[in-house]
């Protein structure tokens, strides 16, 4: 459809009793297909996954809506089956249509070659500005029984997921109901695509979806220590799509994890890490390789928390203290400071000492690629 | 003391019975001078303003503060007057001590020559990355007298005032009472130092002054009509100064204006005009002159407003309608887009229809310069 060197359509096709759980982006502008997907969940469980990468269907009005039906019935008509049974998903630029004819085409090879595809090719084929393909894979026993998740995604622009993340498609062999799998991947979500952002920028698209065959050995019922089991993992794949998110973000040079501990929940801990992760000038200082602490400091004495007190907070890069209580810590050297910022993966603590809950917020530096990425060309 | 080619020192003298106002961050990370204009307000009127450009003494510790209080205090003893009489005020890299033999050294000559410099030399002495000195003036008449306002300001980064601006300083001859004064002030930065943003990164070191002589013909009292005569000319200046900020923005090459409408309150309208002003994505385009409007439409849609009805949004740029009570306007034209996002000036309209309430927010756009002047060398 875009890509002219590469596969930019997937269709995966699920076995019969799969449940599927979705989280879908929370922006109001929600692109056609995310629009059409919610409708087909509250129907039956879906039985294909079709996505393009190219052109998001978002901002695209009635005739976005049609042209995503249209998709959907097409393969419907090919592959026998209702057209409630695909979900349909999209990602790329906002505002432009489907190419209907190319995207035709592309559902009838992809429907020949069902099967033929390995989950690294898949992967591949769902990218736009990414530089790699994210995967992830899970295998674990429970109660002596083996089970596999595995995981891919894409993302490296606009993103601050709110709900899920860009595009993640999930698949486990685990037989789970309907609630708990929807359950699980809540959790998981949040405790992954929900940390991290790239621009602060939450897509039309953002979704994530995860589904269970069933045809493995284990069976997840309402007894919680399996539960718990299972969404460990499950949150464990979700993660290391996410930190490949990040990693990969538009003209990222640097892993930055915000690690903010010492509040009074953690919804407190978010807001004070996305504050830091969104600040051009942190962000910058850290591309330039620069300690400029003050910066850091700047953005958490400026995030929208009551009731803070300053004079207890703590803020360190790696194992270096930065502020102390407060204060300057004395033993810092710019030195050490130099030698952490030109380091891939850098931790920035923030602690608060007025509560217990802490979180990980995970993201990139601002570069100068990331302004050639979103000016030079449109994306 | 930074900036070895040029002033960055200022000293400004108030005459007695000088009536002053100020507004300060909000950041909790306050600089030492702005605990220090803090304290020194609640005792008497101050007789000087005292401002220093390269270093913010912010986040110094007990010895910013201690340094603070030694530049009013040598000051003082020069003008023999108490140390709360001066008001100090500092900007530059956040972090770094006061070179306190040159600032001593710099008081020495200010001292020497008060009343040798014109309003021009003073805006340039309190410039950082500033590429330009600001300053506004404006004579008219209340009730048949003349009256003056004139202002300076400093700031081109980590600019979203949460307060007041950067360092803006504003003289009037009209006399006023204290309360009034500020709440002119309160009023006049409300309009204007509150609505424009660069990085949505507040400063430590934000403060702006108005200071009131009496020695002119103008007497403003409780007479609601000449307060509101006298709020709107400050407002004015205000405004320019702000847009002159905006305008010097890091790497800025347009200025925008956000202007929000058909909200149920101002602050609806500026939530979701400071949601598309700090995307990075739309500030991307912008600078790339890129008319990828789907980038304005998804920062609108992720605004944290509640109950917004999507399907009565309109979105324009300049006078061309983008979209339409939610869908893309029909009559939109690519061409129309790539030629206003050529202009210097650039308006992007949002309206809810759902209220009466408007705000403006001004804002640039994000070019390679700003990833430069923030990564490449420390600011």
């Amino acid at each position: 459809m875009r890509y002219h060197d590469r596969d930019d359509l997937l269709l995966i096709k699920l076995p019969e009793n799969c449940h599927t759980a979705v989280t879908l982006t929370r922006n109001r502008f929600a692109a056609a297909p995310v629009q059409l997907v919610r409708k087909h969940l509250a129907v039956q469980q879906p039985r294909y996954l079709l996505i393009n990468a190219g052109q998001a269907n978002a901002g695209t009005g009635e005739q976005g809506i049609k042209n995503a039906i249209d998709c959907c019935q097409y393969l419907a008509a090919k592959a026998h089956t209702g057209q409630q049974a695909i979900l349909p998903f999209s990602t790329g630029v906002i505002g432009e249509q489907l190419p209907m004819d190319k995207i035709q085409s592309g559902i009838d090879v992809a429907f020949e070659n069902l099967g033929s595809a390995n989950w690294e090719q898949a992967a591949a084929a769902i990218l736009t500005t990414d530089t790699c393909s994210k995967h992830s894979r899970e295998t674990f026993t429970i109660n002596g029984d083996p089970c596999h998740i595995i995981g891919i995604a894409k993302g490296s622009g606009m993103i601050r997921p709110d709900m899920a993340t860009m595009l993640a498609f999930i698949i486990t062999d685990a037989c789970i109901p309907d609630n708990l799998l929807q359950r699980a991947l809540t959790r998981a979500v949040d405790q992954s695509f929900h940390c991290i952002t790239i621009d602060g920028d939450t897509s039309t698209n953002d979704a994530c979806t995860v589904s269970a065959t069933g045809q493995g050995d284990v069976k997840i019922d309402h007894d919680d220590m399996l539960f718990d089991a299972f969404c460990e993992k499950l949150t464990l794949v979700c993660q290391q799509l996410a930190q490949a998110i990040v990693q990969d973000g538009e003209g990222a040079t640097k892993l930055v994890r915000i690690h903010v501990s010492g509040c009074r929940s953690i919804s407190e801990c978010r807001t004070i890490g996305f504050t830091v992760a969104h600040s051009p000038l942190v962000k910058t200082a850290l591309f330039g390789q620069d300690p400029n602490w003050g910066r850091i400091l700047a953005a958490v004495g400026r995030a929208p928390v009551e009731d803070f007190d300053l004079a207890k907070v703590d803020i360190s890069l790696d194992d270096i203290a930065i502020v102390h209580r407060g204060e300057p810590a004395e033993e810092y050297l710019e030195e050490d400071g130099i030698r952490i910022m030109q380091r891939d993966s850098i931790t920035i603590g923030i602690n608060l000492n007025a509560g217990d809950h802490e979180a990980e917020i995970l993201t990139c530096d601002l570069s100068h690629d990331y302004v050639r990425i979103n000016a030079d060309y449109r994306s």
